[in-house]
């Protein structure tokens, strides 16, 4: 646990290098794109929301305890938004508030783990999905995607499956590629859990962590693995939505239709209880309801990755264009991505080498900044890419 | 897990109990004193901060992450606080911010344990202290104090001390005898330490959860552990002192004295990573370190405490008077608790039996209910031990 507290991650490092420099000359001539932290406020709602619940709520009930799942109102509410939303037939009783999508991937991991279970994730994916298995007492087994679209190679999978595997973790839209799974790719992961379920004789669980969701662009659908799959389980956060992820408060939403589906909410309910839970913080329990299906402007985020893209490949740099999130992930013009980031800091850019997320060579660019940030961010990737003799 | 989940505490049952008997004979005429919510509203600030919290600062810094440890300037007031209240020489990196009590101590037993190791316990305890504990993967062993004043047993403590004990729980004020500690009782527990720590050569910890540190009456001191004892963790919580137990909030303080402290508060700092906490939930962080110091009116529970300990003991029902928390714990009038409150039932009286907090044969009392409630129920109690024969 020391070692875990003790190390700090390349992103965290990042940052204090960031504050030392930006001390040396001035904040604005650092082009920090490290940091995941949405760049836009909260929907105004959500201020004007917390005020108007102080003010006529009880305070007793407003700040009191809510039972360990959550409001029963709030989870009503979020229920019929997601079943109106996704076609689904959920009920209020297989959703449970968490404070936030590390929480509730956590609180499922701890729920689903027996000591020996396997989790895989796609690559790339945030790193601390390896910290959260490892602590629930599981292994985490990393399957690289397809290189040209991000999507998931069944090669792969097919190749690191065993008769151990728990679960399979995706992230769609996904931190640091931005890419969307697409809905022929989930269909075919259904159909492949289905065969390897049936083919070892148990649940092979699919766990979609969805921070990301609503920050989608160009009208992309991100599916709902609950149609697609029955032994699915949705961690979801309000934290990027509705620009509060300090505030730590999101749901997991076991599928109606995965076996025996009660049992599986109750093991959630009791890692809640093993990790001290207790309930998701109550005040935001009940702003989330109330701004359920709002989100934050993510146009800027939009307007940020069409200049960046645009410009980074029109340099000649390579990559993905991301369908959502708020990262672009490029590969490394050399093939030390640590090294390409070091060359990246004479012109006070600041990006993530990608190896602690499962693949090296690449790296993270977060565009969750103010659009002029890119905009005089831009000169210096050119020089960049003409350091490296790369063409447009 | 599923069983932890499904298996409802005792309280949770009594609780249900409550809500169907009341749609019978109307919710005025049941005595529910199972539930420790407090039932006095946030002191006026809290609502207030919270409004000015929302008009003055900017969205992205008010609802974000803040740095693990928590915001800087919050750990920076309450370590003043902690200081000059008692005279220690914390800093501000010793101070850990979490969503409150049950995180604080989770995470501190995630920090501390390893295979084989034991934590101990004094009876009666919090129920969830074994959950916690277990979920950590240490063992509790259970040493029950001194029945006549619920102080530390020295020699039933030195009879369950083994070179694998990591660590000592206490819970001064007591959930649910409302006992508080005395300093001469911790001073000789810290010497018992310092011994059995030399004796087995490595550090043994002592572990504080203050949840109801500020609930103490007639002018009682809650010695501060740091103060007597180096090797020490305070786990606190802003729960009942402010009157928001379901904001969870709260923080861990670690000795500046312990050995090697800077590795345990890393280790503190790994095991909220390995949870999955992320940040304890920032708007709450600021409200917490702004009212610090404040409480809610707490002048209604020693009013109830005194006008419920009067009468009961009038009545001839045996108990120790708490010095603070908001419980009486009562022995039973019959051996089986359980029974005892079945028979308490007959006249609307929902009482816990305490076999859960590890003391057979007693029932808890919780008093945070309005006075009015008290009141009428005093008719109730009063039966009740006619019904035993007892003597006032």
């Amino acid at each position: 646990m020391a070692s875990l507290g003790e190390k700090r991650s390349v992103i965290r490092d990042i940052f204090e290098y960031a504050k030392q420099r930006a001390s040396q000359i001035g904040a604005e001539n650092i082009f920090d794109f490290s940091i995941g932290n949405p760049s836009v406020p909260a929907p105004e709602s959500v201020n004007r929301v917390i005020k108007e619940l102080v003010d006529n709520t009880d305070s007793v009930t407003l700040h009191g305890y809510t039972s360990a799942q959550g409001d029963a109102g709030v989870r009503k509410t979020i229920c019929d938004s997601i079943n109106k939303r996704f076609g689904t037939s959920l009920t209020p009783d297989l959703i449970y508030m968490t404070a936030g999508a590390a929480a509730s991937l956590t609180i499922t991991l701890n729920a689903l783990t027996v000591p020996g279970d396997e989790f895989i994730a796609f690559t790339p994916f945030f790193p601390e999905y390896r910290v959260f298995t490892e602590a629930a007492g599981a292994s985490l087994v990393a399957v690289p995607s397809r290189e040209k679209d991000f999507q998931i190679d069944f090669d792969a999978l097919e190749a690191a499956i065993t008769k151990n595997t728990k679960g399979i973790i995706i992230n769609s839209p996904n931190n640091p590629s931005g890419v969307v799974l697409r809905a022929e790719t989930i269909a075919a992961l259904a159909d492949f859990l289905r065969g390897k379920s049936s083919q070892f004789g148990h649940v092979i669980y699919l766990i979609s962590d969805e921070p990301y969701r609503e920050l989608v662009y160009d009208y992309i659908e991100v599916p709902y693995v609950m149609n697609y799959y029955d032994n699915s389980i949705v961690c979801y956060s309000y934290s990027k939505a509705l620009s509060l992820p300090g505030e730590r408060i999101g749901y997991i939403a076991v599928c109606d239709k995965a076996e025996n589906c009660r049992h599986l909410y109750a093991a959630v309910c009791g890692a809640g209880r093993a990790l001290g839970y207790v309930c998701a913080p109550s005040l935001f329990q009940r702003v989330a309801a109330i701004c359920e299906g709002e989100t934050a402007d993510i146009s800027v985020y939009k307007r940020n990755r069409d200049l960046l893209y645009g410009a980074l490949t029109s340099y000649g740099f390579c990559c993905v264009k991301p369908d959502g999130a708020f990262y672009l992930f490029v590969k490394a013009a050399e093939s030390d991505a640590s090294a390409f980031c070091e060359r990246a800091k004479k012109y006070e850019l600041l990006l993530v080498p990608a190896e602690s997320f499962g693949c090296p060579g690449f790296v993270r660019i977060a565009y969750c900044v103010k659009t002029e940030t890119i905009e005089r961010a831009l000169a210096a990737f050119k020089k960049l890419a003409q350091e490296y003799g790369l063409q447009g």
